[in-house]
């Protein structure tokens, strides 16, 4: 009982200590030896605390690296002009983005059907991860005709962000014809990218943008995290 | 080796069959037994087969029901008239409810925030399953002000429709303010309710349909079966 009474008062106290603000969504707590040495006890009760924690969904921890305050779920709207970081920066959180594979190859009869391209027509893959206060909220592969924009992958490189490489390619704007939305659970390798667990919920969706003359310009799948993000569909779109 | 060919080539007689027609999304396929007759072969074989075609997602088995030919995802439209009838039908498909609860009880606070009610006053709670051709496309929990539809549980109870019985009740029309969609995973109870596995992906939807003053009528919670449907939102809405 004595032991019980512990943990369970440390938790309470990280999770006021959360509430308060002295632990912002995406930090670290400090490690388990450093949670032992504060409340003067083992780390077994430490993991105690901590499972309670989890459990409750305040944190979350990532293996090797430790664990970390879980972000409330970032409203996302899906609309005609779906943009990442402004949808992140309306939620009061932090955007980024990492990049993790940009390549020119043909296209496949999907890629080809969505961009309105023969198959075999080369196209660019960008993929990557999206983070909102540098937590994963999402993982993207983003197909777009070679043709139309021969510099994208230099561009991008260079600028980092896909609305940026693409205005930089000649794209001043470009709005979303449709989103398909389908549940699955993550694979293995979708599991490290959006660091969840392998059979944890996630949300893809399948949109196409276009621009003002109604013509293709990427056709983008994006897997967000499912208790991560609450997508919006409403008619201020 | 000739084992593996046979139920290799049953494999793909019945997917074919599925192909041509002979069996329907929704069908129950013949028993083990009779398959198992019909090819010559004993029951592991054609178990072996069966186990093919799940895995290549053309059927699935229901517990204690049999093996039936699965359809092909539903494309369900999220706009501000969501109709389920007219969903399911748009896509050629049959559709049918099955009210499981209608009860009236205090609401929570979640559901008078949702319905601007004060906490505590009564409201209807209907909860059930959709089909479409007589497979399970979504759980539902739906929540109604009790004092604007006194008669709802009464008159539902009689035409089986939600909509057919708001009309009933004296709302002519309604339409969908916003809806938060999100990813979770099934839980034993969901997973019976939609004939999945536990574990398997869904995708849950939230949403709030007001009057033509725009005066919440109804609180809606749906939990899609995430390989079953997929949810479009676009310009048409």
């Amino acid at each position: 009982m004595a032991t019980k009474a512990l943990w369970s008062s440390i938790a309470e106290t990280l999770t006021a200590e959360i509430g308060a603000g002295h632990y912002h969504p995406g930090d670290k707590l400090p490690t388990e030896a450093a949670l032992a040495a504060r409340f003067g006890v083992n780390r077994h009760t430490v993991r105690h605390a901590l499972a309670t924690l989890a459990e409750a969904g305040a944190v979350h921890a990532r293996r090797g690296a430790g664990v970390f305050v879980t972000a409330r779920p970032t409203d996302y709207r899906l609309g005609r002009r779906v943009r990442f970081h402004q949808n992140v920066l309306a939620a009061g959180q932090t955007p980024s983005r990492r990049i993790s594979r940009v390549e020119t190859r043909p296209a496949d009869a999907e890629e080809a059907r969505g961009l309105r391209l023969r198959q075999g027509e080369a196209v660019h893959v960008v993929e990557g991860v999206s983070l909102a206060d540098n937590q994963p909220l999402a993982a993207f592969r983003s197909i777009f005709p070679a043709a139309r924009f021969p510099d994208l992958p230099e561009v991008l490189r260079a600028v980092g962000s896909i609305t940026e490489a693409l205005r930089a390619c000649g794209l001043a704007d470009y709005t979303r014809l449709e989103t398909r939305l389908t549940a699955q659970v993550s694979d293995p390798v979708l599991a490290v990218a959006l660091q969840v667990k392998a059979g944890a919920a996630v949300l893809r969706s399948v949109a196409v943008n276009v621009d003002g003359a109604g013509v293709p310009v990427e056709l983008g799948t994006t897997w967000f995290a499912g208790d991560r993000v609450t997508l919006t569909v409403g008619d201020q779109a």
